[in-house]
């Protein structure tokens, strides 16, 4: 394999914000000459993919700024400084949904947009509900929704879900019910 | 459904860069209150699942500063100033890969990370290939990878896909290729 690997040179913060920070990296490119990447920091998520005994998936409506609309996604959030990933996907599920999951599992991580942000998210599995109540924090304005996971795969094919995270999670939760997940 | 939208009060200006715009937003709440919310502006992208004659799909590995390692992914990359997604989708898939596709077929669409970035990823299936040659940009170093379709689904259950888009793209692989796909 080639070196494809970037020296970093020099690097500038531009922007140190409540949730994100951002930074210009001057970097060596393998043929020697010189580039700039603009890296947007975050510090990680988790993503939930709650399956209830009925085999729905339990989803959230909220508006999203940056996207200018409500959208319907999996229960997700930001990791608190130190916070694992299992805490942090029990506490937003519980916070965001009302449900606490007696069975939460790692499936995988991915990167959002590797291009420029370093958020990476981890996608659980939520199995063995049981109901509490939603308790958002006071800017979080949330619906609870949940759909039977069928349904859910129709409206991604259909293009109707329009979130990449929540399009992964109900994926898998297709893969999970069909016993296809190792 | 209850009203969650945010009405907009007032919005600044932090970082004007070659990729990425980012502002803060001052927002009032459905309870009344205010909240900023920090949000990237990004062009928006497209993303190619490109699929040999042989069942393979395309993939490309290059260095990403962001995530600061080297991916294993789908061809993508940013929509030039008005560009159409399709236009975009046969140019980054010839640059990236030297695969030129007589037929490309928007899939749908889907935001990357709607809770701080405006960024929306076009989905695009790729068919009839012909091999041209690869011409990537001058900051750009890609590796071009063949890979069986199945094997990409393991490596997605096995974790080893650490970019979301790649991991929508290789699910949107296999229903295609059982004649899943809408």
């Amino acid at each position: 394999m080639t070196n494809l690997n970037e020296e970093l040179i020099a690097s500038k913060k531009m922007f140190d914000g409540r949730l994100l920070k951002l930074r210009v990296d001057t970097v060596r490119l393998p043929s020697g000459k010189e580039a700039t990447r603009e890296v947007v920091e975050h510090p990680g998520a988790v993503a939930i993919i709650a399956i209830t005994d009925d085999q729905e998936l339990v989803l959230v409506r909220q508006y999203r700024r940056a996207a200018g609309e409500v959208l319907l996604e999996i229960p997700a959030g930001t990791l608190g400084p130190g916070e694992e990933g299992v805490a942090a996907a029990k506490r937003e599920l519980e916070e965001e949904t009302g449900y606490r999951a007696k069975k939460m599992t790692k499936v995988f991580s991915g990167f959002v947009a590797p291009g420029y942000s370093s958020e990476a998210i981890q996608f659980f599995l939520a199995k063995e509900m049981t109901e509490t109540r939603q308790q958002t924090e006071e800017d979080e304005f949330i619906e609870v929704d949940l759909v039977d996971v069928e349904a859910c795969l129709d409206l991604v094919k259909q293009g109707k879900i329009k979130d990449n995270k929540t399009i992964i999670g109900i994926m898998i939760a297709d893969l999970a019910l069909k016993g296809e997940l190792a």
